[in-house]
């Protein structure tokens, strides 16, 4: 019998998840408030009074292959959630134990980048590829690697944390790290809209539809519905945006040499004004064995499904 | 039986070879020129020469387990040479099928990074790690990656051109590619110098024991000399070097979550002049999730064995 599995996407504001099949179908899909909880017990008694029905309703428990969960800071070795700066609860919380306890049902655990990689591999456009990395460019820039078919967790179980990495030594101030320059200041919705507030500020004397917006409605849709009116620093933003990521995609190609980069979450919105710089910056700096070899892509997984479909792509190798 | 294995180290100017034991003894080795021929069947010929009365004197060839090589741009899919800049034979050498014929063993061939760090994975000081990445600091910047015990070859077999990845977004130029701000252009032999150059230039009024040497005479070596000696200048550049270095060592740490860095190559020599400044500047740049785990190690083979140990290893799993 082809049983289902249940994914789990635990979000910093919502947790999604649903029942899933083999072929990538969500049968169906619910979601609680992940940070209503002060305690993760009480989460996970939510949680199991939503989904216990709906296992009911698709094939009982016996139909059920496991639980497979993504949440920030998820660690695949241990299990555990390790202190995660944007959830309620703090240092090591052994979730996947405490959803195993609770449900009966063999529970792993990832991190939300690596579980959107495992989409992408087993259901979306990285389908039969080894070597590939997803980059999701939304709030923050979170990534996670294939190579050999495995994702890479390093020894530790941490490896992936690719929006960190310095591609402006010296540069913009990464406010909850305090590093500076890394690629997650200048390549997420966050950085676009701190590039916007920049190049305002440096050039005055330029015309801009984006100095119709007060400056907290600026975001990186004002920027995208500007540039397509054919606003030039709105242009001009996405330019440099995608100067910043090719240039980092160049540098993590020629670590591991993948078949393709697959892009995913809110600025993909953007379309070719972000990927034609992004391609442009990313094959100049490469070396002339890598140039034009690897795929640049956009996920083709609906953003709503995709959490929930590569968290229980976790547990289909049981 | 405990059969032995061929390791031959194809390098820019000299091939060393030699029989090497299970556990890394080197039985004996010798040493022909890599560019006396013009064409690679002499070139082979002659290795075959040196190498069967070795082997006959080493237990004969039936005792042979197999060939490993690391040469410049070995492609470990394909088992050839492609487009070495440095290798009088041009396009794409077959290598291991000629060597194979030649000498009626099973041969494998890697690049030469690649074989470094299988040669520390076996009989280093990486032995027993499944993480790590080898960086090889001679006259460029050479990196072999290992994650889950393997290297990493990456979808062509091109992977860890980690030398390559861009530091400096505009920075030096690097001459034999043409890329600007690469590792390779700062953190090796050949950017020490330029450092040197560079920061003499710069500050016409500083006194230094540097300004003794003529501008050809300028190395490496020189410069860790005088910095022993107390000379500013000659420390700043190790400095300057380290920061570079361990930037970028914070990037790869990032991506892949080693276990441990094992620096390699002539411009370890320094010692703690560039050890320090590099784990301070790698420390500084890592999310506090990696700080203070990873080990930064010097390679404790002795440099003449390195490379016919690494390569000899490649055949060990057959």
């Amino acid at each position: 019998m082809s049983k289902h599995a249940i994914g789990v996407d635990i979000g910093g504001t919502t947790t999604k998840f649903g029942v899933v099949t083999r072929d990538g179908k969500i049968l169906e899909q619910d979601r609680i408030p992940t940070n209503a909880h002060d305690v993760v017990e009480d989460f996970i008694d939510d949680l199991h009074a939503k989904l216990a029905p709906m296992v009911e309703r698709n094939g009982g428990i016996d139909n059920i292959i496991g639980i497979g969960m993504g949440a920030p800071n998820g660690n695949f070795y241990s299990g555990n959630i390790e202190f995660a700066p944007n959830l309620k609860w703090k240092g090591i919380i052994p979730i996947a134990e405490l959803i195993h306890k609770k449900f009966g049902l063999t529970t792993r655990l990832t991190n939300d980048a690596n579980a959107a990689a495992m989409g992408e591999m087993i259901y979306g456009c990285a389908k039969n590829m080894k070597h590939f990395i997803t980059i999701t460019l939304g709030t923050g820039v979170g990534s996670g690697i294939v190579i050999d078919g495995k994702i890479v967790l390093g020894h530790d179980g941490f490896a992936g944390e690719l929006g960190h990495t310095i591609i402006r030594p010296g540069g913009r101030l990464h406010k909850s790290t305090g590093s500076h320059g890394c690629l997650e200041s200048y390549a997420s919705a966050t950085g676009v809209r701190e590039t916007a507030i920049e190049l305002l500020t440096e050039h005055p004397e330029t015309e801009s539809l984006l100095r119709n917006y007060a400056i907290n409605a600026l975001t990186s849709e004002t920027v995208y519905e500007c540039a397509m009116q054919g606003d030039a620093i709105a242009n001009r933003i996405f330019e440099f945006t995608g100067q910043i990521l090719g240039e980092s995609l160049a540098n993590f190609i020629m670590f591991s040499s993948p078949e393709a980069i697959v892009l995913f979450g809110g600025l993909t919105k953007a379309g070719n004004l972000l990927l034609n710089p992004t391609r442009k910056h990313m094959e100049a700096n490469l070396l002339p064995i890598f140039q034009n070899k690897v795929k640049l892509l956009f996920s083709d997984l609906k953003e709503a499904d995709a959490a929930i479909l590569g968290a229980s792509a976790l547990v289909w190798d049981m």
